[in-house]
């Protein structure tokens, strides 16, 4: 009986992730077969097949490991000193993620595809509501210091930053002229203006 | 030889259209097959497809449009008065038409499809770039009047009122409790604020 190595096991379950992240950003998700995610993997189909049971369960995978990747990068900001700046700061990550063309086709492939299969929107939907608590986290904090209005209820405030994200990557689908790098700093100015305190309509 | 009688046409690719998008909307793009569209339409395949060759065709046609239709609205308003205030008019008609389920899900399909069919891609950036412009134009008359932070630019700012808008209907696809009518003065407040003239960052 042959033994399982666990880290084995994850370095090819990576392994192929990354190989149909990328066949699924260049090809889209449909159009992509899995002789190309095993040729791009460099395995046979019996061993990919060994991992993962279809295309929706490699995406399904994606989406929990970017879920996972989220909560440990805001778990480690709740020892921030400053929530607001913290705050700001994941805004620029975002587009640093965004400028990613590759990144970003495999965001926008998983929203759409997220659209059409329950077991993606699910997974997607919990993510979303995850990173939306956690901005709301750092709003309260943000609040409770005077540097975000207070007057702002905070989840829903961190619904309207998560709309702005959206936004960031639907614009990328349809204004080709659309830079991410470029646009950064208006992000942190459409938040900052949007959470000052003591702005009146 | 049977006459052809242009207004008959019309209304019957626009009943086509009509049917074809509840279809779209209720199913999805892909799911829905042309025998579908033509028990909804209640024309025979071979009525269907004299108006159009494929469901592409019709999505299309709704972009298509969807565009002559923003145009007029924007057209209509060359002469308001007060070109802020109709920018923030324009955006409850937003939430208005994203209140809509069926009209927001076929919105959702449509952006969707888009990025996989060139044909239907060429078209939506299209009618985005006319909307971008069109909001832009808006913008630039009310920084004349002071009414905008005429230290934006114009164009910029657009993309991201754009970007919000956007954003509202990736909130629909992801986020079963987001209510676009509760959430209409939202949108007015973001686009305020950020367009605020002396807003400092």
């Amino acid at each position: 009986m042959r033994k399982v190595d666990p880290e084995r096991q994850l370095a090819k379950r990576r392994q192929i992730m990354e190989a149909a992240g990328d066949c699924f950003a260049r090809r889209g998700f449909h159009a992509t077969t899995t002789a190309e995610i095993c040729a791009a993997a460099g395995m046979s189909p019996g061993n990919l097949f060994h991992y993962f049971d279809s295309k929706s369960a490699i995406v399904e995978a994606i989406v929990d490991e970017e879920r996972s990747d989220t909560a440990a990068y805001f778990a480690a900001l709740e020892e921030a000193p400053d929530s607001f700046e913290a705050l700001l700061d994941f805004l620029d990550v975002v587009m640093a993620f965004a400028a990613d063309k590759s990144y970003a086709r495999l965001a926008l492939e998983i929203a759409a595809e997220a659209m059409r299969n329950p077991a993606i929107g699910a997974r997607t939907a919990a993510s979303d509501a995850e990173t939306r608590a956690a901005i709301a986290t750092l709003l309260r904090a943000a609040m409770a210091r005077g540097q975000a209005d207070a007057g702002l209820d905070p989840a829903q405030a961190a619904s309207w930053v998560a709309a702005l994200i959206d936004g960031v990557f639907s614009r990328l689908a349809m204004d080709a002229c659309f830079d991410p790098q470029r646009e950064a700093p208006m992000l942190r100015l459409v938040v900052s203006r949007f959470l000052k305190p003591g702005s009146a309509e």
